[in-house]
């Protein structure tokens, strides 16, 4: 699902997205609580048309953005208070309310206010923050009103194995139509990313989708694919696209990089994307070096329809009985060019886990 | 005309500009020269190819940014000696090597290398650098080779009527298959600028094209258009449109205010542009307060067709014997909302053309 965070998938518009074969997009309960309001977009008939787009929406509860603001949160049973990122003013956000919030905007999934345990975190708080999240799961059944929309409740338990086989056992038995597997991909290390999903995958329903929050680049994709998982989403392919990167089969490069200059051929001569049919590579180059605003929008095409293909494929695999060999393939010619980058955070995020954990 | 300065109209794409009627695109030579490079341009097929336009192209030949440049050029009469502004390099143009870049470039319509003499200047320089580009002029007719390339040549002269009268005389004896009219809209106030066009006017062969050169706003478009203009670009319609402002059959606004929070209209219902067919003027609003560059675009297509619809109807007028009427209704309905800052720079300029005229 492309991100679109404040009802725009940022530098897109709604028929780039159609062209490029998005089926649903996400945008944030949170951000549009605080701006530009529920009230003004149900009143403008909803954020289908607000945004103009006539497609599937998920609505992230924005759990997650609330708990990253840190010190300028406070979490009780009741609810969470926080002061707004953009005016500093104070709000007050409770599971029934982030589901009126949600029923509001509209959406066709509308995902369940839980509480994100920011990692590092030890046993014990990761423990009380999956309890809450459970009550709160429940207290959102029970706000729920619209039957249009279909609510997701969200699994969480950090890296412990126990808690997420707990969270998921019992986020299984509200019989929810959709389950998102929420706290990963926050900054743990790979291993113990897939190690937490594997725990979870066998106590959620086969026939319910499986959505895996935040994620991800597209080794992850055909990974969380190949544990059971149904639905993504990720800032990294808009975000990164804003940067100059691009997907490609051989994995990520940048179009600032000098060997683009006179490359009269696309950035990826196999994509079927606008911008790689319609523009060579030397021109992309020459929109980032120029700093031209073009440039934005072309790269998160291409990084888009990158990843929609590749789940296309994946699927096609799956259903051919060819996955694990598209799989093995994949990963073997994909390249990570920010390798280096992540051994870093990796080596920094166990020393200050070791630390939390005493 | 959009500008499209440096092989891109800011925030659009091919596809937009077809989609709200642009018949042609101008970029810029000098820009070019310097980034990517005429040769670079060249080998990857010609402008045409480069930035993905099928259509007409002019290039203006950069005679107007060289000598933006102030204290950073040098003009000789064998050409005019710079620093780039992108890297500090030292650079030397002349009417001949201009030339060879515009073909290299390959647009359909290229503009002579002239002297623009910035304003406020004496009558003394404006007439040197008149008599200048004169014979810049005819160097660049002897230089140009390519007969698919239609070469304008430009009138100068500033503010001073004899010196106008004499410049198309001069450069319509030429036979130039079209004529720019350069060196106004530079900061002379208003009656001026008409009244050294008048002077010119009568002087360039009727059936050739007359483009007023870095004109204008939709109030300008008209006055230019009754006095016989045939072509204009100006940034303003993409660079006020990143600020927020549309244009409006009723003047100027802008979308950051409060008033347009709520509207659920198109922000300007008689348009049929792609931005007033989709989305209301909240939404635009909230993209604009939300910082998300779709705004610029939206925006920039609104404010692009907008004046190509306005020509379109000069055009109807004018055929249907109307014209005298349409203008007159269209200036006293349209309003700039500006004219405070207008009536300030009017007066800042009177004073210092002043001065400088001793």
């Amino acid at each position: 699902m492309p991100v679109g965070t404040q009802a725009t998938v940022k530098t897109l518009a709604p028929p780039d997205l159609e062209d490029l074969g998005a089926q649903i997009v996400l945008a944030n309960a949170y951000h549009l609580y605080l701006r530009p309001g529920p009230d003004l977009i149900a009143s403008l008939g909803g954020l289908h048309r607000f945004m103009a787009w006539p497609h599937s929406i998920l609505t992230d509860s924005g759990g997650f953005q609330v708990m990253s603001l840190g010190h300028l949160r406070k979490v009780t049973e009741e609810g969470v208070c926080f002061r707004s990122h953009i005016d500093g003013s104070e709000h007050f956000l409770t599971p029934e309310r982030v589901v009126e919030i949600e029923e509001q905007l509209g959406a066709d999934i509308i995902m369940a206010f839980d509480e994100c345990a920011m990692q590092p975190a030890d046993y014990r708080y990761t423990r009380e923050a999956m309890e809450r999240t459970h009550r709160w799961a429940e207290r959102c059944l029970r706000a729920h009103q619209r039957g249009d929309q279909a609510l997701f409740g969200i699994v969480q338990g950090g890296v412990y194995p126990d808690l997420r086989r707990e969270s998921s056992r019992f986020l299984a038995s509200l019989d929810f139509p959709g389950y998102g597997i929420g706290g990963l991909s926050v900054g743990e290390p790979k291993d113990q990313m897939w190690a937490a999903l594997e725990e979870v995958m066998p106590f959620l329903p086969p026939y319910r989708p499986r959505y895996l929050m935040g994620v991800g680049s597209p080794e992850d994709l055909v990974e969380g694919i190949a544990r059971g998982v149904d639905m993504f989403d990720c800032v990294l392919p808009t975000r990164v696209a804003r940067n100059g990167a691009f997907f490609t089969a051989n994995g990520r490069c940048n179009i600032r990089n000098a060997r683009f200059r006179t490359q009269r051929e696309p950035l990826d001569p196999h994509c079927d994307c606008y911008t790689c049919r319609t523009f060579s590579a030397a021109y992309l180059h020459h929109l980032f070096r120029s700093e031209e605003l073009l440039a934005y929008r072309l790269a998160t095409i291409h990084n888009l329809r990158f990843l929609v293909r590749l789940v296309e494929r994946c699927r096609e695999a799956i259903l051919k009985g060819y996955f694990a060999q598209f799989r093995e393939e994949f990963l073997s010619s994909y390249r990570p060019t920010d390798q280096e980058v992540r051994l870093k955070q990796k080596r920094k995020w166990v020393e200050s886990h070791g630390r939390a954990l005493g």
